[in-house]
């Protein structure tokens, strides 16, 4: 098993996020062999585990240093994200995930959807086996529904050229950032650090999770590909507008309906032709302007984080600098 | 809302079923009205509340007697029992539940997955909220597990015209019985009984499940309806062979085999001969009289646990003998 090479970087850290790897290796014993290891190559496939290694410096910042708690807590943060990705592929009727096949397109619909519940629990075990108390894992739990009604808000929006900038940040907020935020939360509570602390970590893993996401819409826009167009044309097509389309909505709407109006009609070249709109219309400078807000807030956080011996706060500083500066 | 029929004749558990339903309603609170209402018309469509029923009955065997609770954890089963229907729904393209449009046939298949997981995760919601302590959410995290690992389990067996009655057992326990035990286990653990006697009142729960799923399996052969053969085709083609099928494929293997190695290309008249064939080989008679033993099984325990003010043993002997003779 491979870590993704973004780790090299952090060779403190290496060691954590391999044990996260074969806690959820471990928590995944099934009857059903196949989908059992459809699971495991999921888990194997090279993502960057960048929620469980939030979690696990967050927990450097309290008392009680137990690494096997951290790990395992990290393990069940991460099948709560593995969980979301298969369902989100088998209702994207997506094909390819880390470039290997997904578990609906090697299996069937039916095993992805199984699979995925079978994860969203075993991450509730987890948690319910590592939590300290029953308090924080209602918080927990409380915070996990919130992000399952965010992935459902969501949906509210496609198709909608009048969808506001609002809108779109609440719907990021549930898709990407309070899985971020609930990273590092639970990563500060649960090693002992106060309530009023671990909010803050919270925060601080809201504005990293919003400037991760406007980035990752940023970037099917600006990735100098050959692929150009075809992420565009994907999520257009199926009504979700990101960020730098909506900014350019905001300017130019009587010249981007008449394409976005053909829903999943849509051609290749009709996206080429949002995607030069968008460009045209300012919306990734100011998308980027937001994004670069988001990071700041989160940056600016972090440093005034106190020091710990792992220099947690120097790490905190540099990975997520260099997550959010992506664009580049 | 009104309560299912079967009801009317055990009045005094008709303020706490209703409780349990008004429970899951106010847990169930989405940005997204529309997967919200349809979450809802659910819960609203009239199921049994099987599961719920026994959980409330096996909490009044305990000493610390509080309905909320009581209500509360019944709606958490309910709930885990709602989502599996949702994505059961999903996953065989079903259209109408209840005599209602599906989630998946009203709406998409995208709300019905996320509305699913939206009640798996509010259904732990719910059990770390009102579960007495860490170790026994613990527990019913690991139980609620291993009935998802018994779902996937079951897509080993389809298609399989070798495949066993232990085979059949085992598949059945995780998708039904296990369900059914755990309401019980928890019903009594909850309510202050020892880990000993909430163990038993599992024990029973499980052939409760056992013998309630054998003849639902059974009704698709037994029922004197127009739509004979309806049930039994779209099972047989789907792969999933039931104990009539079972126990007629060891008596007249080589007369089934032609027809059923047709798999989704079977015709009504097909199953029309496997019905028939099933019930000349005593496919009938032999499942039933497994399912009679789970029943006088259950029974028996039934009839030895203690008895309590509100007559608890009494209505769970005759709930459980009326539910386990559905076939007359």
């Amino acid at each position: 098993m491979k870590l993704h090479p973004i780790w090299q970087e952090y060779p403190s850290l290496v060691p954590e996020l391999e044990m996260t790897i074969q806690l959820m290796e471990k928590s995944v014993k099934l009857k059903n062999k196949a989908v059992e290891q459809a699971i495991l190559e999921m888990i194997h496939s090279g993502g960057k585990l960048l929620r469980p290694a939030y979690q696990l410096l967050f927990f450097q910042f309290g008392p009680n240093q137990d690494q096997q708690k951290a790990a395992s807590l990290a393990a069940a943060i991460e099948m709560l994200h593995t969980a979301t990705l298969i369902h989100d592929d088998v209702v994207d009727k997506a094909e390819l995930r880390r470039n290997l096949p997904t578990i609906n397109a090697k299996f069937d619909n039916t095993t992805a959807v199984y699979a995925g519940d079978y994860l969203l629990i075993s991450c509730f075990k987890l948690l319910a086996d590592y939590t300290q108390t029953l308090n924080s894992l209602r918080i927990n739990s409380r915070n996990i529904e919130k992000i399952l009604d965010g992935e459902l808000g969501q949906m509210n929006s496609r198709y909608r050229i009048d969808g506001s900038i609002d809108e779109y940040l609440s719907n990021i907020s549930g898709k990407t950032a309070e899985l971020f935020a609930l990273s590092c939360a639970i990563g500060a509570m649960e090693s002992g650090c106060s309530e009023k602390f671990s909010k803050k970590c919270g925060e601080i893993g809201l504005n990293i999770g919003m400037a991760f996401q406007i980035i990752d819409d940023l970037l099917d826009y600006t990735k100098s590909s050959s692929q150009i167009g075809k992420p565009v044309l994907e999520d257009v097509r199926q009504g979700v507008y990101s960020l730098p389309l909506l900014y350019a909505l905001q300017e130019n709407k009587a010249k981007l309906a008449p394409y976005l109006l053909k829903k999943d009609q849509m051609t290749m070249e009709d996206a080429q032709m949002v995607w030069t709109i968008v460009h045209q219309s300012k919306g990734i400078e100011k998308a980027n302007a937001l994004a670069e807000s988001y990071t700041n807030k989160a940056l600016r956080a972090i440093d005034k984080l106190p020091s710990t011996p792992k220099q947690t706060k120097e790490l905190l500083y540099q990975l997520t600098s260099s997550l959010l500066q992506r664009q580049n």
